[in-house]
């Protein structure tokens, strides 16, 4: 994952966990791109002050990723959904040129949502 | 839900954030069904000892609900996935009568897979 991608996910997934205070300076950080020192002159708070609230951060989601891995299952069952709607794009498009169709084409296609389906079920 | 099919829910998606002793004392009262006096017992440790660690546990845990919404999310994310393999599970029926089909029948349960994916992808 790239980095600013990693933290957003992150953040998204575990970021009220973090304290309002907390919040505020990741936020600015990570996903307003701003520097140390942008941050520290804004909230009147120490640049080292900012750089240790950033690197808590950091850590704390980090450790809430190892433990509970939610972005690493989202990442993979957003991939699943992804095939099953294109499974569902593929039947819908031979359905387009055709009122009587193979069964076979459409049979592949939703044999494989099926299955999907399955493992997306037992891995949730 | 009902109560011990919530609190193994909940144990499943934020038990890893407990302490071991906190894991060891949940599971021994919820999901084991012992009585206080015999975690008490077992554990050598006060009746009130235990009494506390549940009831700090729950707290903990519904905390974390309140905050991520992990369960509640994932509850509505299976009854979806259950949908779509169930209109998958009715055109592979429909497909077993017969090798030339109806496109209406297909088009029908292809389309509202493809609904639902995108429902789930908006949602995760």
């Amino acid at each position: 994952m790239s980095s600013i991608f990693e933290k957003t996910l992150l953040y998204d997934f575990y970021g009220e966990l973090l304290t309002n205070h907390q919040k505020e300076i990741y936020e600015l950080y990570h996903l307003d791109d701003l520097s140390l020192g942008e941050i520290s002159e804004q909230l009147s708070i120490s640049r080292q002050g900012v750089y240790d609230t950033v690197k808590r951060c950091d850590k704390l989601l980090d450790n809430y990723e190892n433990k509970l891995q939610l972005v690493n299952k989202f990442l993979s069952n957003k991939e699943k959904i992804n095939n099953v709607a294109k499974c569902a794009d593929s039947v819908l498009h031979v359905l387009e040129d055709t009122e009587q169709i193979k069964s076979e084409t459409v049979l592949g296609k939703v044999t494989e949502i099926r299955k999907i389906c399955q493992q997306i079920l037992e891995d949730l």
